[in-house]
């Protein structure tokens, strides 16, 4: 079954800064997705800020299995009737890559319940990325370590949950270390950080990086159904227990009557 | 060093409903108080849903090192900027020990970043609460199941993440199951919830029950001062950089200028 | 690429008990072999305790991706020489399939670093099995609750480690409540354990059993090549660091000796 | 109530290198006893590889509510009896705080259920220890990082199941990183690991490290009553069952025989 991916950006840089067209002049998302093609997905789209709902629509979001999520400059764009709408799909099932910059989006922050924050410098030091976890799909094929020549720092300590699995851990020249590849669930949907990406450095035109990125796209693919219901609060009245009970005592609730929210 | 516990309340059941004001007449928030002082705790504060900015402002929270909530009715009323003062707070290291129906209470969503849904059925009947984790101080003095004659059902799927401890599991008479003592943390904030506590039951008369409040309080206090910075995103200028680089390469960020967000 | 699944069974019930050969004239291996065939795997094997090395020898293991396990009456007969090797394909990434009192099993044991310990009944009760995790790929297809007319009462506590995803819980008609269906990894190894299958009823004919003995193999695969080094501790030789480093100091290591164990 | 705290080393380089001896003329146990005094710990032993029973029989751990392990050289002298004594011992409750090469010590490997596998360098370069924690009481009175200035690198993958919490990771001078600060639960004992620490420098003279191992033994801490029959597997008969049952169907086990192991 091919894997419906969609990359979405907020293609700000690329329009503002002549640094970051050249780098990438198809855009991040354009990178991204080019990139993804060669790893073997067949069906890869791209969204954007400022398409009508950012390219988010029901429709593309109903359509895709994993998104990809690249954002910076402009996270307080991002409407909150689409991060609602990005979050109950993650809930529903969807995958989502959240990357580099992107720890600060509204759609992960909300998936987190948590700050988010970490350190920072833009000195175009060296990161070294280092594998912790190195039976872990999202590793498969890379090294057990490798160099990005120039990247920012983010540096520790980096306010997320607990996650399931660390997966890379970077050490920067600089002298920092960041927990750059961590893994949660919400709901049926698996959530990937990857930390390299700065916009002013060719970082996604890494092999190494790419394939984190294509591999995480693999990793947070969650075939089943989506778990459409999720947001549901079910009453189960008393004919329908499992086992039979007869109700006794007091009850606020009229029957047929829903829960409280 | 004494614990500071605040219940908040949301107390609109007691004043609607008879049946729940015989049951409470100092209001659930009163009960919980008076167990608190009980058990032992020499410092407890009330505040309520009425109260200007519910009883939670910035004074009184600063002065909470752990905070119990119940509300059920009335989870809309409880206004954004309150409930962000809350989160803060609980990111920085306030305890947070939520009860019963507080699973769809917006501080709770909010920390969880799913949807905290499940099934449920108002039958009073027989809960049945298992210690799953029994050296946990969480079970501290508890037996290693115990009943509560009529209660409320919740069952599962309960959609939060993963917790980092199930430390009690209950059965339902009609047939349910419900991993009902859950913790996690979110920054330095530890969190307890914990299902038993329908309005329409002496639930928080049991002694069982208000055990294991007790030592959720207890175990959810942080003594760490305040992660009062755990919101903040700073930069680390190259020359604090801990150890020593040249900035190098292309640069989008202005010496001194904030990150985005 | 097709998993290798191999089914390991102690096979004693089925040749001292009338009634379990009865029930799985082929063994319970072969119940489950075939069922796996049914549920599309195509290479199946099984080993009982009574072949040479258990049926686990170097090769067999080598060949094998996911290791189905069920064991009760003959725990202590398996060789440590073999629990050994089969820990060390699970740590070097084989899936583990450990099934009801396989909790006992020395491999199972050994992987956790906990007693595994729980209470038990045969009284053949209802056991009804709640999904608590719909959205997990080894819940693909069930119901949300399914129930065996007969099964043996497992209950909490189950000392085991804190799980990665809690994916089934049982209620009992007697009363108690069991963590039923767990994940966790060990190195590159995935472990499942999943509860129902007392020898002495048709659990093993239940389509939902089998379909979430399928499921869990299939979750349990990892299709990484075997992490070969898993155990290894090397030296890096200060020449040989990343970052260019100079020796200084005191030492107690010659150069090319090898770390203590 | 004051932690009875026993510190174990295997006391090995003390008494063969004259470099280490210099360093901690009262070893490496008689170093961290005075620390951990100093940090206002009442009542501290220590026990030696060379005691009878290794210093820890029976008595001398049911005395222990927290123990920390320095070992290294000598891990394969260390008895198999007094070892699963031990593991005993955590499982009902008592602390376990495993310091640097203890990584490979027989009660660590045996908790942890994998390798516990690192790379190593003995080249006395800077060790930069990192709080990802802050809020942890582990790392209480910490600064955000602190430096060793010369230390043996330990590097990631450290093949350790996931843990509860990472409370603090290492940049290493060469360009490696560990996780150096994890913790876990198996049964009611509470596991801290703490990387820094080589014979050959005066780590446990540091006061930062000195107070994570202080830090590392009041959170390990278990004040709850053992937990005795964390490894018992009892019977649960018909009439004793919390809700009445009748028993029904095939039985193969015998009324009062015992479960199988």
């Amino acid at each position: 079954m091919s894997i419906r991916v969609r990359v979405w950006n907020e293609n700000v840089h690329e329009r503002t800064s002549e640094l970051v067209r050249e780098l990438y002049p198809d855009g991040i998302h354009g990178a991204l997705a080019a990139a993804l093609l060669g790893h073997g997905f067949a069906d890869v789209e791209t969204s954007t800020l400022e398409q009508p709902e950012h390219g988010l629509g029901e429709a593309a979001l109903a359509a895709t299995d994993v998104l990809v999520w690249w954002g910076h400059k402009a996270h307080g764009d991002v409407s909150d009737a689409v991060v609602e709408r990005v979050v109950k799909r993650v809930w529903e099932g969807m995958g989502l890559v959240v990357l580099h910059s992107g720890h600060f989006s509204k759609p992960f922050k909300r998936l987190m319940g948590s700050p988010c924050a970490l350190k920072w410098r833009e000195a175009g030091e060296v990161e070294r990325v280092w594998t912790v976890n190195p039976g872990h799909p999202i590793a498969e094929g890379l090294p057990r370590h490798f160099d990005i020549a120039q990247e920012e720092m983010y540096g520790e300590p980096f306010s997320v949950p607990e996650p399931m699995e660390t997966v890379f851990i970077s050490w920067f020249e600089g002298g920092e270390v960041f927990r750059s590849g961590l893994t949660w669930r919400r709901g049926a949907g698996k959530i990937f950080y990857f930390r390299p990406g700065h916009e002013a450095y060719p970082t996604y035109r890494d092999p190494n990086v790419l394939r984190v990125v294509a591999n995480g796209v693999r990793w947070a693919h969650n075939p089943a159904p989506a778990w459409s219901d999720v947001t549901a609060a079910p009453n189960v009245p008393v004919d329908k227990a499992p086992s039979k009970i007869v109700a006794k005592g007091a009850s606020l609730h009229k029957p047929g009557e829903g829960g409280f929210r």
